[in-house]
């Protein structure tokens, strides 16, 4: 039994993310997914509370063919604290996925095996495209880039009306 | 669909909190779990990493009746921003169950409804009479009051010895 | 023109602080009254917010016969820091009053001339006390010890329940 | 009776604050003046101490035609913390004054309501256009736009001096 | 070459270090001495500020026979994250000294050595009883427990009576 | 006596801050070499853990002529706390040399002198441009910037490697 850990920010939860659990599910057996900068909520980047990400996260992968455990992580200040402080958070995990620089020094150095996904369509499937038409949009183009489940809790929360108010592009 | 929230420190996880959760499995339909100072451990009152308690509730509640979602949560140090910080860790959730002095004041304080649990032979099924046997005991006693799939976690991450060691009494 | 600083808990504001601050103002020409571990609140030796004890003091003070500021200073927890914390949240100040033993070799090892308010039937006229005969009495004895208006802010709050609740007290 | 919050980081506070005080004493009864980001000071964006600014504001609302209050806030670095962060900090409010889009959106999902002061000469009369004419002018033109009793506060503690210095322009 | 760490809050440093330190000095060829609680002061429990600490360290063990590095550590909240802490601040070390319970289980988790220095008349030589002989002596009698050079700074700094004062004994 | 503060950075410790290390040897007796940002690593401004970065200046400075103590100095997030800070942290100094303007003016306004040391060919002797030329460079022309020491330490922690990964030009 392989169990590995997936972190990202999710601000939203977006097609690329279930591509690449996808990937993942097919070469281990068990992921943890973890919700980075979980105390962050409010801004243009990180628009979402961990508690909304998680709901998007669960519903995405309802019914997703691995198992999976969704856990909030707040950041550490401090670099040098960050895999300890994610290995005290986390269950056990024997390898990372990641295309995070950052991520994959840190997990490298600390001597945890790291695999970096293939990233599809990346210019499409990126979190700051996403929240770019969320801001700018008004025909709601960004629910192509997000699952439908996704897209609903965006709804639920208001967020289009959120992200648009604290980038200040509501005046 | 009403979501409750049910928060605990689940140092470690045993039968009373294993029956609080059927109770609430009755009444409720879903469950958000909340691991309390999720950054504590390596104390004698805090044995055990939020990762490893997580472990120990996956394990305990897998195939229970009821759809759960589990969560560490951090402390903040500053009680009147307790419930904001909860709401935003977790995930949306209507009613809690507490038989916390201070939850219930600080969750009444915030307009959300609190239900107390009954709770069963509260001085055998307590995290302290559980510590205090693994601390003292010799025989294995404090096994008989956590789920079997706990007493696994604790073995493997060998828990016992640990909390001896911090506790002092290893001397 | 000479402006004093005198800090406190004020958990609640008794009359014995109210003596303290009369003697203050024949003593000196303005005072600002900082509202010490201003981050607290909701336990049984820190009942109430920081905004609760400033309405009570606000109001305790209305026509008081001294100009007068009221500042929250939350906690440093750095002993080393302090002063210069105080320094930086209140306007100009030329003395302090204190009876706190770190309070006043705080402020003495910077060079702050610190007086020594006399305290008047400290064993009645103490935070503590206000607060058990909160916790334990029936009869509301606890106002015969606090400025009417501010047993008005506690009531309006509806602090005693609360502080009856968070001691566990009220099961 | 109806009181009002009104937050501003005022690094200084200007001509431009003190019109909308102006306008919320005509609308409403009473006002907390909310001092944010008060653990900021000696940088180009944040020259002044909350002590500092709690002056200027005193200095300035001296005889003013309403009753207020006047608090430090320091930064929680969590927004979905921060409304009630300000309620334990600040007096109990009615209605929030404000054209912060982060501020209102925050204020409103907590269900506050948030009226949008009508702003003056909003070029002129902002923080950032007195810092800039502080750091780079010569002829003292930045006293213009603040009330005289703010210009007397930061002569008092060479604030001048202070603000081109952590600019890096006294080079 | 071998370098060791020996971490103590050396509140002050006494006669037991020296010991200590002088038998790493036969085993190893370098140590580095943490300073642990680095942001402790003015308390009874902790009475020195790092800075004072160090400088007894540095006097004590001027021309002693093993090149020492001294270096404060600050706490972090965190059990878990301490080894990291401790490795991020430090110069590489190959073994800990170590006889506190909770420090020896965080570095065998780890995968570090530690080794347990033999303890020489435990209950003179023990800050407690050092602490406890400057608050309750009048003759000076904890000098004969630490180094005439710790003697000299705690003299510099008036840390007697400061230890006295913020212990509540000096009325 | 005289003692001297100097405080960097010191990612990496370059030539630059040997000359002024050279120049305060003559000037003063003793120079206290405090770490700044001690916490921070693994980015491409601060790639170097605080432990790396006081191996750096201990090798460099092997038999200097002045007698030198190296501590690190975590950030406080506070600008108005930070001599504070620094003073419970480092042995007692009577003087400090710096060319950072907030540097100067926080200790100019606790009454500290502060010394500019002359600097030597700035834009080559610079962090950010060793930094650069470990980022962007093939041959290890940085080499030349850096004492051979420091080169050795950043050779054996792999940290051009480092910080190129981090900076994201690995790719």
């Amino acid at each position: 039994m392989e169990r590995a850990i997936y972190i990202g920010r999710f601000q939203p939860f977006h097609c690329g993310h279930e591509k690449i659990i996808k990937t993942i599910a097919e070469e281990t057996d068990e992921v943890v997914i973890g919700i980075g900068s979980a105390q962050k909520s409010h801004t243009t980047r990180d628009p979402f509370t961990a508690g909304e990400r998680i709901e998007m996260v669960l519903k995405a992968l309802e019914n997703f063919p691995i198992r999976h455990y969704i856990i909030p992580i707040q950041d550490v200040e401090y670099n040098a604290l960050w895999v300890s402080h994610v290995r005290s958070m986390s269950p056990k995990f024997d390898v990372a996925y990641s295309n995070n620089p950052l991520v994959i020094q840190l997990f490298t150095e600390a001597g945890i095996e790291v695999r970096r996904p293939a990233m599809h369509e990346r210019d499409i499937y990126s979190g700051a495209a996403v929240r770019k038409s969320m801001i700018e949009g008004d025909t709601g183009e960004w629910r192509r880039f997000v699952p439908p489940a996704v897209a609903d809790v965006i709804e639920q929360v208001e967020g289009v009306c959120r992200i648009k108010r604290v980038s200040g592009n509501d005046e």
